[in-house]
Formats: C-alpha cells, sequence, structure tokens
C-alpha cells in the first residue's frame, strides 16, 4: 500500500492529503437543510449532511490529490448514522481512487488489536465467508501499549497490502507531557520512532515501509531528527495550516529523495470557503473554495522542493 | 457515575466486571446456526449471533454483578452491523440496572477527543436536538497525547455525570516497552498515575473520582505502587482469570475500605462453559456456565478481604 500512495502523490506532485473531519458547522445552511428536510433533525439528518459534504469535497478535489484522511471521532460522534457516513466516505474515496487513511488511533492488547486491524484492514471469518468491515487502506494506531499491540495490524497489512501510521510526536500542544519525557536522556518519541523503524523492517514496499508514523507539523525540530532515525519510514504529518504549522518548517520531513511525508490539511481545506482567505467563495461554491484551499496548499507544499 | 458504581458493587458485595468481548468460537452452535439461519453466513448473522450470546450471559449474571465492560473492537470487526450489536448491548444492559464501562480505549488531540466523549458519554448537538450516540456510563480512554487529549473527556463527565479509566499500566506482556521506561528514576506509569490523580480532582464523587484508571492484574508489584501515588482514583483490572493474574496478588489494588479497585475477567466467564474447569455444562447452558463461573470469581476475589 506504501507503494500505491506513493505512486499516487508523484503522478499528482502532491504529498497532501486532505483530513475529511467534517462539523456540521462546516456544512453550508442549503445543504443541512436538505438533510434535515429528508431525515428531520435527528442522528440520520447530520450523517446525510456530512455525507453529502464530503462528497462534494471529494468530487471537487480527487483529481488533485493522493489521498485523504477521514477522522473516524467526527463520525463515531453521531452514533451508528455516523458511523454509517464514515463507511460511505471511505468506500465513496476509493471509488475515486483515493488511499483512505482511517484516522482511528486505536490500539489494545493482542487479541483485541487483531480485531480492530481485521475490522479496518483486514477480512473477518463468518462461517465459510471473509467480510471487510470498514476497509480503509492506512490506519492511525496508538503505541501506548507497546510491540504486542501493534504486531496484530502488522501481520494484516502483511497480508491484506495495507499500512499503517504509528503515533510518535503529536501535533497537539500537550503532546510532550508524556512522548518527550526524557528516558536515559532521549526523549520517549524517540524510542518510539526507533520501534517504529524496527516494526518497519517486517513489512517493507520498494523504497519505503508499510508501517509510517506521525509526527506533527508542529514540531520541526523534533521532525528534523525523527526523520533520520526512521529513514524507510513514511511521515504523515497533521498540524499544518489551522493548528499553526508552515511549509518552510516541512522540509526536514522529507528526504532527499523528495519523498517520505505526506502533509495533512483538514479544516484549512474543507471548511476553506468560511475563512477569510477564501472570502470570495460562498456556501453554494464551498467545494470550490476547497478545491482553491489543495491548489494553493500543494503549491505551498511544492515550495519547499 | 462513580458513586453509582460503587453502591452496585456495595450492595451485589461484587468488585468484578464482566468483559462482554463475544468472539464467534465462544458462541454454541444451536445461537450461531439460528443466526445464520435468519441473516445468513453475513456480518449482519455474526452480529445477530454474538448479541444473541451476550443477551443470555446478561440474563443469567446482571443481579449478581455491578458492571460489564463491552470490548468495543470484537464488535467493530464486524464493521456497521458489529457497532449495532454493540450499541444494543449497552442499552440492554443499562436496561438491566448495569453499569456499561465501554472499553473503546480512545484518545487524540483536543478537539477530536470532544467528539469522541460526546459520542460515548454525551450528547452531541444536531440543529435543535441533542442525542445519545452510544451513552456508555464510563470509557477507558489512552493518555498519550496528555492532558489536552484528556480534558475534553473530563468535561463532558462533568456535564453529563460519567466517568472515564485511563490507561496506566496495561496487562500485557509488551506493556512495559514503554509503560516501564524510567524518567528521573521512576516509571513512565507513575508519571501517568500522577496525572491521573490531578485530573480526578476536577471530578470527584463522594469518596472516589470519576476520573478512574487500568491497572493489569498481571503487574501486582506497580498495583501496589500506582494505589498508594492515586489514593481516590477506582482502579479497573484487567488480566485476572485467562491472562494470568490471581486473586491473591490483587490485595493491593484495593484500599482499606475494601474499594477503590474493580476486577475484569472476559473470556473466563463468558467462555466459561468451553474450559475444563466447567465441563458440566455445555453449549444449551453455556449462559448457567457464566453464571457460575461468576459467582466463583466474587467469591475468589471477595477471599482477599
Amino acid at each position: 500500500m506504501i507503494n500505491q500512495l506513493i505512486t499516487q502523490i508523484q503522478k499528482k506532485k502532491a504529498p497532501v492529503v486532505v483530513g475529511l473531519d467534517p462539523m456540521l458547522k462546516y456544512v453550508p445552511k442549503k445543504l443541512l437543510e436538505a438533510a434535515f428536510q429528508e431525515y428531520g433533525e435527528t442522528l440520520e439528518g447530520a450523517a446525510e449532511a456530512i455525507w453529502q459534504f464530503n462528497k462534494g469535497i471529494v468530487d471537487a478535489t480527487y483529481d488533485l490529490i493522493p489521498a485523504v484522511k477521514p477522522q473516524i471521532a467526527m463520525y463515531e460522534q453521531f452514533g451508528l448514522p455516523g458511523m454509517s457516513a464514515f463507511k460511505k466516505t471511505v468506500d465513496y474515496c476509493k471509488e475515486k481512487g483515493l488511499v483512505v487513511i482511517g484516522d482511528v488511533k486505536r490500539g489494545d492488547i493482542g487479541s483485541t488489536s487483531e480485531a480492530y486491524a481485521v475490522g479496518h484492514l483486514g477480512k473477518v471469518t463468518v462461517g465459510s465467508q471473509a467480510y471487510s468491515g470498514f476497509d480503509e487502506d492506512f490506519v492511525t494506531v496508538n503505541p501506548y501499549l507497546g510491540s504486542d499491540g501493534i504486531q496484530p495490524f502488522i501481520e494484516v497489512c502483511k497480508k491484506e497490502k495495507k499500512g499503517i501510521f504509528v503515533l510518535v510526536k503529536t501535533s497537539n500542544p500537550s503532546s510532550g507531557e508524556f512522548q518527550d519525557q526524557k528516558i536515559d536522556g532521549k526523549p520517549l518519541y524517540e524510542l518510539v520512532g526507533q520501534k517504529v523503524a524496527e516494526w518497519g523492517e517486517q513489512c517493507m514496499g520498494d523504497s519505503y515501509s508499510n508501517v509510517g508514523c506521525v509526527v506533527g507539523a508542529t514540531y520541526p525540530e523534533m521532525g528534523k531528527v525523527l526523520r533520520k532515525i526512521m529513514p524507510k519510514t513514511y511521515i504523515l504529518v497533521p498540524g499544518y495550516g489551522a493548528q499553526g504549522g508552515a511549509a518552510k518548517d516541512l522540509a526536514p520531513y522529507f528526504n532527499e529523495d523528495g519523498l517520505g511525508a505526506i502533509v495533512n490539511s483538514s479544516r484549512g481545506i474543507i471548511a476553506a470557503w468560511q475563512s477569510e482567505k477564501y472570502a470570495s467563495f460562498d456556501g453554494t461554491t464551498y467545494a470550490d473554495a476547497s478545491r482553491q484551499a489543495v491548489e494553493d496548499m500543494i503549491a505551498d507544499i511544492n515550495s519547499i522542493f
């Protein structure tokens, strides 16, 4: 799967991923009213609104981008109808040829991680049949439980040719509280990074591993160090744009081959129509605003090289 | 919610929780066949089988126990029908007066943790309405992202009178890989434990906090230290039974008031009918085997005092 992601990045000259993290406040009034008219002000209505909103953005941007990253929490908050909108979004993006990174941050002890891995990346056996539950291409994984919580994901990745991104250094303000703590003089995130590099050796694509990692755009100095610790690990970089990360800071996340990182923007793309920068757009042209924001982001990221 | 959990524990004299982590291989043939007859060998069929299986166990044990802990991964692996079985299980257990601990191990950056908290413990706003998504009483939370990933859960707990259990020291073999790393001479899990105690002060019940923690039964020496660091924190203890933890080792997890810990068993209860110890039961009496196993577990745990 990492080979496929890299091919798409190179083909589209766009080391970017659009975060499909819809909130009802981003959805234009007309779309929202149409969904509520059909389903009422219900969980079903909310799920329909975010699905239609996503569809508009995907239709307007899929030819420009290699991948999307739906954040499952934004769907899970709407209960079962929300989960259904998540699945519809995943399926639709795959139909459009996009690589889908499920931002699910799962992770548990062995047998339980296996169930998550099977449900999101693999196939579950039911009698004589096998079914995909959510069927993303990659998922994000939390490493706090250690190797035996990660290994089941890797086994499923090997079998199904899928991939994971393991949280190493997250983009949020208090990520340092535990992740930056020094162990024998080195921060915990470096130790996790070393493990990610080791885990990745088991599951290599051509030049990069199917075991990637997450390092926030908001900590470029740490990104620089982590790039060296994990030379064959693709870095998924959240925190660009709305969270404060700037393109000029992101050069150290890439290798000399111009590969090795993919930068995410969520709010900056999907809620572009509500921002001052794209004030010429409105609710009826929200998807065009997202397209413009994607084009601007690609140009901005490519200015690094 | 912690008050309600303690009341139930005292009333039933049972500091135990039954882990509803169904796997198809635990489901008696007759139940499985009935589900497949109705829905085929499909995700819907699997979901129906685990739901009916759960219902049997809950009906046979609810009068003995204060709480259940469904592990969402075991449902999520069956996709949308599985999530529906999870919700049915949560709702049914609440109808039966049980406290429901959703073992979801979620955790993300602030705005995303808020969505998880709202979806699992709170209410999400849709237009002029508000809805519960999954509506557990407690959920388990992963602390790797730090305070700003935990705080949104605490805010929802305050508002909705719910609770969380934060992972501190997990029961799996490789939990030490990161959790035991020494920081200024103290293991990471102690630092997380200190934070849990601090977070908990914001959200107190009468004698214990609504912010609990998870410490595996498989590490009793660490449980002893953590009990002291977090005197007002309820400890959810996985790893008893099938994973190897024994009652005699669990005394240090409790306070002198006989409270402060609740011990989970999953496989040992729900798959009791398949074990040698309960060989007198079979597939037609699997729920009775679970009842017997619960009675034996309660007696075993109470032998500590």
